[in-house]
């Protein structure tokens, strides 16, 4: 069986969750909690140099890194139902989508980078988490409400990558009150995917180790 | 023709840059200077929302934004030569080294967020470079170093997505004068790289509005 080696808060380990349920895949949970460093052993770092969940051990003993990558062979080794659409420009609307998630909103507001700002820069960590979701998310917006593509979610009616970032995040934000009313075209996504099990199932208060 | 709207500094702009030069795609090279807010204005945020450069404009007008969704586009639509292994496991791998520098160090090393951390919280720009490049380059190091995969490049002999986001971070690095001592496996990467005239066309001093 697959191994899922993750922290129930962690938002990168949420997408993979969510991409595993959506997929039908049966994987078995093994926490870390990142407070108490538990990613910092000699053991992990074999399977991760970087410390970081999630992992997805695989049945032969290779460790996946880092989520979108992990989500990209997931859809690619089990392809139905497919994270990513057919056609290559609606699959680069959809990537673009997640990474304005994964490479600009998530990588500032990971606990890391709170703590740093907090303990070296004196910085107030909800006002810092606050103000790079409120740079980028309102250009999500703006891609989802202007296109046509958008649909019940980010890239019509089905939900795929793009989905499964946003969803993480806005678990993310909650956790520092981010005030969600200028992003109603997110929040209506959001609710449409937490409706569905394969959501609502990965998000963090539903796992086995949340506190 | 192709229209690469972006900036010789901008490090995900070089990213593309060297992705449609290893394409042998023609383009036509539109720049915007950042310090002047050139992607501010209504113009730019027509074809991003996030007043982000790049943004590959196609020849029906199409713009595709976030450098690596522009790649993975440009690879399945140009596949010759692949920037991705062919078996899932190794496309996962070359993703994942991908990632390391497109979501753990550049997100917190960009223009936006060394001034805000100068502007907002007196920080200093250079040490809050250094830093994060210190957080992430050593995973990456381990893991080229500790894999019979990386070969004259991160993955055996032929560069691709991996090398593209390496290179391109490398030269943000000398920027802010990084020791790259401990780095020997990317140093040696880097420079066979730089040997290559799709990456060194790419380079930032190389371009037409460099400063």
């Amino acid at each position: 069986m697959l191994k899922l080696h993750n922290y129930f808060r962690s938002s990168t380990s949420a997408r993979l969750r969510a991409a595993l349920n959506l997929k039908g895949l049966d994987y078995e949970y093994l926490s870390y909690a990142l407070l108490k460093d538990e990613t910092k052993t000699p053991e992990f770092l074999a399977k991760n140099p970087a410390g970081l969940v999630p992992v997805l051990e695989l049945e032969d003993g290779t460790n996946l890194v880092q989520s979108l990558a992990i989500i990209e062979w997931l859809n690619e080794v089990h392809p139905e139902p497919p994270l990513l659409p057919a056609d290559p420009v609606g699959r680069a609307r959809v990537r673009a989508i997640s990474y304005m998630v994964a490479c600009e909103v998530h990588p500032l507001n990971n606990l890391r980078v709170l703590q740093h700002v907090e303990a070296t820069l004196g910085g107030d960590k909800a006002d810092w988490f606050r103000h790079w979701v409120g740079v980028t998310f309102p250009a999500i917006e703006a891609m989802l409400a202007g296109s046509p593509d958008t649909g019940t979610f980010c890239h019509g009616d089905t939900p795929g990558m793009a989905d499964i970032c946003l969803y993480a995040q806005v678990w993310n934000n909650r956790r520092f009150e981010v005030d969600m009313a200028p992003y109603p075209v997110i929040t209506r996504i959001f609710e449409a995917l937490d409706a569905l099990p394969a959501f609502a199932d990965a998000a963090p208060p539903k796992q086995p180790d949340a506190v």
